[in-house]
């Protein structure tokens, strides 16, 4: 039965990681009614925030999932307390889309600035939740499986300590200049997807 | 074959809840054209209701998902009565991005009242759902395993009992303060879904 | 590896029927901007096509969701025939949001007949698909499970059979009444998914 | 535990396919308001670029879901290279509701060409990640299960070879019939449908 629960608690959470990644093409907006003299090219090239914030925000929600997935293939057990901080994560999650629409709308113009921070702000408050979970399930084996690896229990502990971090410098950017700081994002979800890093020990 | 079949009511459930929950971020509205003089952040914050509406709607949901779960782990079989009132539960809740949308756009303007009366109405339809699905399951053991846990059971029993009369104290203030009628919504939906609550016992 | 081919199919059909299931509220609009004197009561009242057509729509696809699911719990293995035929089902699935959107839009205005008739058309295309799909499994036993009830194999013969009839009927009636076409539609699905009607054998 | 990895990818994978597939239908717009003397049914039909649009990412993304089905059937663990290329082929299929908005949008208007170069691009992206998916997992069996039966791997590697070559074929055309280019597109997703072709050897 514990095993059951697990299961459908990654499947829900799966579901919502899925449809809240594929929500974010609703953003990619097709321009309508081109006038005379206007090149589709052209105007489909003025929406880069838009591709620039998609990109990101797809690269990161899909690390986030890799992240939960790698947690969950070390839980063995679930309790309310792991409902719990699962939910404030799963709501990091779906919140995203809006965001990342509030950063395609707004980056080059008046107002970017806390679009770039609303944006950075929710990646900062997944990672905290991240951390919270994870305590959650490793800090004195709460909830691991029985077989869990405790080279792989140690490698998340010491990633998820420097994930917030990463968006708290992201986030310092954006006073500076807003593109670089939503670059910086997407160059961090890179640099934690490229597989030459973490090897391929699995 | 048995057991198959309540997995793959549970899978296509926690479809549904899973993009019902997502769904309601497209509520989020990311303000179009700033005029001049305008700010991000003035035209962000006048959009609370939508934010009140959007954390009130995901908490239900997310709390209607455990226990919807809970209820799963102790039942055993399908039949015809149990999807008739797992289906009138899924109406419920994939409806319930409407009067989310219903409360974002009317709290604090003329209409509200109404708004606020479906908005607690769907809970209430879907508190007596659960109900009906659960008693269809657990009384006299018709649907449930062979393992199920008796304490387990008597506590489904008793909480889904007062689960419809909270959603109804908040219709009723809804006729006093629409906004203290959502916030008690919220306010509900934490308090069920704080770990301390129902202990660890799991 | 059979087995597991049936499960993804069933996964990913589900996924399908889940996600066009909850796309239908996005149907459902909140009236924006109340002028003086407007109620919202009376616009929200004004727009009981949307809800007839979204119960009709919601009712329907949760009636062929529990048929497939009923059909795969009797069909052992998989082939490309049967990923064929219930491509084609998904299909029909997939675009019951937009007859039901033209529904809603159209009904007791000018163009409601041609609407109600792709309504309908869009069922009646379903219930061949279903037709055929289940022909692929069950005919000769070409996929069955080997331990595959003989009872339910022929009760599902049976009440395809006449699935499309129902809807020939509804959308017959559609040149007479559009809106008690539609609600034919409702009353066939409700009709349908009362428990009564096929007992509880299972 | 090798096993439940490759299961939670299918599931992801699966949710990710049956959304962009199913958010596809949010492109066939609703005729809105008609005018004295319009009909709803030739404005309908004006519509025809959205459902030649539809039909063709449809059958596109559902044939691509019964690769990527199969190849999985065949592959027995995960890794870090295999989750990053499954989030690139992920990201294409995800994009695919944006290029078929824009032919919906500009087929037999200014601006055709560039959005079927577009749609086209898009499944040439696909078929290449397919195929670096593919060779992540089958070359010198990196990931195969022990009983993966050689001929439908060997099967695999000639069919993918030969994808992208379809779609560069298609992309070409689009210079001399932008119409035709589409129709190309569908018409490659049939043929590689139909039962017929690949027998029915499972």
């Amino acid at each position: 039965m514990a095993d059951r629960e697990t299961n459908r608690l990654e499947a829900f959470s799966d579901g919502v990681f899925a449809i809240a990644i594929t929500l974010l093409v609703l953003d990619l907006k097709v321009p309508r009614g081109l006038h005379p003299g206007e090149q589709l090219g052209v105007k489909l090239l003025a929406e880069w925030p838009s591709y620039l914030a998609f990109l990101t925000s797809f690269a990161t929600i899909l690390i986030m999932w890799v992240n939960h997935h790698r947690m969950f293939t070390l839980i063995g057990r679930s309790d309310n307390r792991l409902l719990f901080y699962n939910g404030l994560l799963l709501l990091g999650i779906t919140v995203v889309p809006f965001p990342t629409s509030l950063v395609a709308e707004y980056l080059g113009h008046e107002g970017e600035r806390l679009a770039a921070v609303i944006f950075n702000g929710t990646y900062i408050y997944i990672a905290i939740c991240f951390n919270l979970l994870w305590r959650t399930a490793a800090v004195r084996d709460r909830l691991l499986g029985h077989d869990a690896d405790r080279d792989a229990v140690k490698a998340i502990f010491d990633s998820f300590r420097f994930g917030p971090v990463g968006y708290l410098v992201a986030l310092a950017l954006a006073f500076v200049n807003v593109t670089a700081s939503v670059g910086l994002n997407l160059a961090l979800a890179i640099y934690y997807a490229l597989p030459s890093r973490t090897g391929d020990r699995r």
